[in-house]
């Protein structure tokens, strides 16, 4: 049994998260500060940390367990050295299907015209075009995890072909079928959407550049895994050689995106602010609660993480 | 057995209706007319017409079966006398899913924030603004016959909360409750979303007016039915007492909408070209030749309009 007595929350809505987790009544101490107020006596003291993201100078090695308050946990372990010793638990909670609403949300802006009528209306020009039945479109959806497989789950309901890109290849239900990330560019010409779900890693960074869109064709893409796995000006000449006709973002290399970031500006590129798969507080507080109490106990734990691949 | 020899075809989209009719091979004598070309010579020759609307002042009585090649058939009944020897039919194919795709993806507009991250990017704004998942809403579907039922099936499997109006009150699969028209107000202050996919007729002419509209508090309207079901001035009252908080419009009292219409400038509006249950050529030739086959051998029409009731 793992003992867990002192825990250490760091999170900007502090607030919020306390009022849930005293509402819990858990017989623990619990300190709560602000990121910028994390120093390394708290961590000198606890037995647990909760929070986002990890600060490069501190030595979290000092914990016996970290719960990650979000779904990506490369806060902690990108271009960071993990101690093994450490348990890495991470917040697994709708995400799947608050990622699969954003991402169905603008596959029928496209399909749906909304963008075209939405101009016609400011010429007040009464003109059809007509919808387009989302089982006459396909999807590639890269990630075959929770995320993805939800994704997944709710285009193939529509009568959309899915296929789905993973590491290993491994099949999956939901997906038409599953392709190992090495093999995947025979699959994108077939896309009319593309989504991306994975987990930032060394195998995932840059992953979509020159060398992938020159194998699409005008497609959309919506990335709500990580910016890092989007080369910026490799997309922006994908763009302009109509390999990628528009662009939903939801994540970028630098968040909150710099104003003088071209991405802004450009016509074909949505740019929303990281809240595809925000987690609420109170969702946050009851994963985070559940998986105290196995950790306790030493349970089986579906949302730790696996530090040498990184998610 | 009906006799069917002699069948005249009256529509805009001749050539493409042709082209998949002709492939059928029909042993039939089949004559194409745009509407401003029909006469009554062709309504004396003909056994059946087809087409998506009557001209008042010709005489269908003379034909044995009307094929309409829309789904709503107010432009033979509504306001017009019919001859109740005169078989008419309707098309029905993916309306259905149609409609219920367009709704969805404005219904998803509204939770996923589109309008505002739009704005915010103009801007260069990062702000975030959680979206609200589906399953925290309530819809209030009118109609619930086959179209509003496939609706009501595609927004309860985001876990919506779905109730049904309709002019009987009888229970339908699909939704939480049905609820006679007459006893409907109780159940609007729950709305967040109101959809009409009502037929029009004496029944639900002026359906959406002032009373029903001070029921509501902040809802989104959207009209997939007819114009002729929504007071226009009602509307616009209901939006300036945030009793409605927008409208999606794909029908309207005159069409096209003129352009001096006070909904085109709106800016809680959003004003669509009649396109939510488009019947593309090949799906309203295959309803039509299904039909014709049925209607020759007098075999059950699913799609047979009950002409006193009006749909």
């Amino acid at each position: 049994m793992m003992d867990i007595q002192k825990i250490i929350v760091v999170s900007p809505m502090i607030k919020e998260l306390k009022a849930y987790i005293e509402h819990e009544n858990l017989d623990k101490e619990i300190r709560y500060v602000t990121e910028d107020m994390l120093t390394e006596k708290e961590l000198d003291w606890a037995d647990a940390f909760c929070g986002f993201q990890i600060k490069k100078a501190a030595d979290y090695s000092k914990v016996k367990w970290v719960h990650s308050l979000g779904a990506g946990v490369d806060g902690f372990l990108y271009n960071q050295n993990w101690n093994e010793n450490v348990l890495l638990t991470r917040t697994v909670c709708s995400f799947g299907q608050r990622i699969g609403e954003y991402c169905l949300s603008y596959i029928l802006r496209d399909s749906q015209n909304h963008q075209a009528f939405a101009s016609q209306q400011e010429e007040k020009v009464w003109k059809e075009k007509t919808p387009v039945l989302l089982s006459e479109k396909t999807a590639v959806i890269y990630g075959t995890g929770e995320i993805g497989t939800k994704v997944a789950e709710i285009l193939s309901g529509f009568g959309m072909k899915v296929y789905g890109i993973s590491l290993s290849g491994k099949q999956k239900p939901g997906f038409e079928k599953v392709i190992a990330v090495d093999a995947s560019f025979s699959i994108l010409k077939e896309a009319d959407y593309v989504i991306n779900t994975l987990p930032l890693t060394d195998k995932t960074a840059d992953l979509f550049n020159k060398e992938l869109f020159n194998q699409t064709s005008n497609i959309g893409l919506i990335n709500v895994g990580r910016g890092g796995s989007v080369v910026e000006e490799d997309l922006i000449r994908a763009m302009e050689m109509e390999q990628v006709r528009f662009a939903v973002l939801d994540v970028f290399q630098e968040e909150p995106l710099p104003t003088s970031h071209p991405f802004w500006e450009h016509p074909g590129i949505t740019v929303t602010p990281h809240i595809s798969a925000v987690t609420t507080a109170k969702e946050a507080v009851d994963c985070f609660v559940t998986t105290l109490d196995k950790v306790e106990k030493e349970q089986y734990l579906a949302n730790e993480v696996d530090v040498r691949k990184g998610y």
